[in-house]
């Protein structure tokens, strides 16, 4: 099950697309998904999946259009006059249009919403402009259904027709008062299977309903969304107003984005970016961690020509810098992932930050004392028992201040609201690096009497 | 909006628990979600969590029993008798139930099921006692609504009333012919708006319906559901006989876990902790890594030893050892994470291997030539334009190494089967040190003439 593109398929898209064969194009192409149709014009070159897409009639080119990647959806909005911008917006569900759009030059996003002939259908996406992207208001939808707390079962059904026509997938009908305040939800089963007289006041839950406002953070609404098992959540504004609602799929869509934000940056690339990006910016996301890197190798440099004269007399203990170096930023790591990943959950309950330390500093003395017993026979055997000796306790000392800090400075970023992710990269080892050779050094100075 | 337990609050729940206060438990505790109940039942001591367990109804019992973590739940099992279990397994969705006990010993899970009373509810927890854990078929819940092509709405709206009540959401109606093969599905809102006497035929949407095979691994489930913004999907067997369905809730839930497992092996931890868990499990969670980073370790040692006459005549290659290191790894990573997250994606479609790595080698020519220059300024100096060119160019050398290695192993890992998210831990790190030393030292001994 499940469309999958090849280089082979994708070629004769392209050959269909240049002769301009609609027949092929049609039984080959028209009848797949939209999503994948989307996954084919993202793949064409430009001028390819401008003439593929003028080939679809107008509902799906919205559809697509909402569904392509960043890049296609540039290129194609380029190739579009205002109006026709304006016209595609009509088809499309409320976010789709705003985010479509938000990148656009002011003057032009103006334009466009001027050609745009349902008033309402403007309006929406005017004011869906007005949020941030990462909140709830910036991933809001304005089509819902809602139903007053007074009506009866007949009359939500007949506006529930009415409405429903733009809204594509109902889920969960609101329950509003007199004032457009949220005070409850109906499920449509549960409307399907009421007479037709009943009063929705008397068929409406209240209990423990669940949203967001539209300030609240994007990840915040995932993590609800996730916990509560929500398939849409309504969407308030601070006088508890039902302004919208969020569905799974873009909250899914934020999950995943997240994920591979902190595997990035865990990862020492600084921006987002996929694997078809240029050259250049791959390059650039990547060199701010590199260059971190490089200057905790030179301060690691300037630190070990501080013991010159130590190393050029027992040049063995240069034999051991890569292991202390490489045990301290492991352990840094997998401290500091754990802490991450459970800042990131939001149960930071009982984040009593010494208790999150002291278990920290026990795993290490566990794991400190079993490596550094087999690391001092492998030095014992390689030169001498004195470097055994240096390297285990080294070894031990680094793997302590490794944990440590590993787990504090992910909470220490976290308390200043800067993104714990962060310290997982290559700054945790870098620190963590110098640390360690500075630390082994002294102490095989210390015992070797140099 | 949300509700966020705090220590003080759960020692208050404690302090009602243990004196019996149901008053104050109404009031505080039993009026929030099950879902929040659960989290407080996690948190409490066992026998706490037990008394305060026997105090809900039934129904709610079995509710937050489905949503408790793995610890809780296999304690408030412990303390029920099989009889016990099996009137919670009714009061559950089918895959809740089929979860709760598939890791019971094999004796007594027939003891249970032979207490349960619903035979059909049994059969259906036997029947998804089969599927692996990770696939569709572990995934799935028998609870869904289906409708035969040939019924009119009206008997659907009734066959619909008689199955909804067991099924806790309903977002679409499955439609199958006589041999109970998927042929189509219908919306809650197309139904809601038909004219009694329409036939389903007339009214089902069977164009690009997706579904996924019970076998199917249950990242591919993800991948779908979020391709085709799908809430729930159907599962069929090998015949294409409709068997169960997947929402979207339980796929979050994987997609989180596996974004929780991929940083947690990029971080060399080999199995799945949390915060929470014990000292001696993330110990033996976390070693497995460290050994292998030690070895690399002592790889490196035994490397550097090899060039032990030139470090004690020229100690300043040693000072650029950490750099070396330093740089090899955070390379290695930087390039294998980008291809893991396309892997992950499934983005493989034009999987040409030597165009990936062809990529990955200009971004690492680019980022080699700046670092490369940078370093040989700062080795000028910090001692001589000899250790300029050896560090420069060793830099540029292993630049170019691990961006390769890193975007080969995933790739290599992936073609084999093997989760390529191995490759973004230390064992490309231990790679990369240990190529890096050797090259870095083989330049010196040459530009040195040692």
């Amino acid at each position: 099950m499940g469309f999958k593109l090849t280089k082979e398929f994708l070629d004769e898209v392209s050959v269909a697309v240049t002769s301009n064969d609609v027949q092929w194009l049609e039984t080959h192409v028209f009848e797949l998904h939209d999503a994948d149709i989307a996954i084919i014009v993202d793949e064409l070159e430009a001028t390819e999946a401008k003439s593929l897409y003028d080939l679809l009639d107008e509902e799906r080119q919205a559809d697509i259009l909402a569904e392509l990647d960043n890049e296609a959806q540039d290129e194609l909005i380029k190739s579009l006059s205002s109006e026709e911008i304006a016209s595609q917006l009509e088809n499309m569900d409320s976010d789709d249009a705003a985010d479509l759009i938000a990148d656009l030059p002011q003057e032009q996003i103006e334009e466009v919403i001027s050609h745009i002939k349902d008033d309402e259908a403007a309006d929406d996406i005017v004011d869906l402009l007005n949020y941030e992207e990462d909140t709830a208001g910036g991933l809001m939808q304005k089509e819902f259904i809602k139903a007053k707390i007074d009506w009866p079962v007949n009359r939500c059904v007949v506006e529930l027709r009415r409405q429903a026509e733009e809204v594509e997938k109902v889920f969960t009908i609101y329950v509003v008062d007199d004032d457009d305040r949220l005070v409850g939800f109906l499920s449509l089963k549960r409307l399907l299977f009421a007479s037709p007289k009943t009063l929705i006041k008397d068929l409406y839950q209240n209990k423990n309903m669940i949203s967001v406002k539209t300030s609240d953070d994007d990840e915040h609404v995932a993590r609800i969304m996730e916990k509560y098992d929500l398939v849409s959540v309504p969407v308030v504004d601070l006088n508890n107003k039902l302004v919208g609602r969020i569905t799974i799929d873009d909250v899914v869509d934020v999950i995943m984005e997240e994920a591979e934000k902190d595997m990035q940056l865990a990862s020492g690339i600084s921006e987002k970016i996929e694997s078809s990006s240029s050259v250049w910016r791959i390059s650039r996301a990547r060199l701010p961690w590199l260059i971190i890197g490089m200057l905790g190798g030179i301060l690691g440099a300037q630190v070990i020509s501080g013991f010159e004269g130590g190393i050029s007399e027992v040049p063995a203990l240069a034999f051991f810098i890569p292991l202390i170096t490489a045990m301290g930023g492991n352990v840094g790591v997998q401290s500091s992932a754990i802490v991450v990943q459970s800042l990131a959950k939001g149960d930071d309950q009982f984040g009593s930050i010494l208790k999150k330390i002291s278990k920290e500093a026990l795993v290490a003395v566990v794991n400190g004392i079993l490596l550094s017993l087999i690391v001092y026979g492998f030095a014992y055997i390689f030169d001498s028992s004195t470097l055994g000796w240096v390297v285990g306790i080294s070894l031990f000392t680094v793997i302590m201040f490794a944990a440590v800090f590993g787990t504090l400075i992910p909470l220490l970023l976290d308390r200043y609201k800067i993104d714990p992710a962060l310290a997982t990269g290559p700054f945790i080892t870098t620190l963590n690096d110098v640390l360690g050779l500075f630390i082994y050094l002294t102490i095989g100075v210390l015992f070797y009497g140099l």
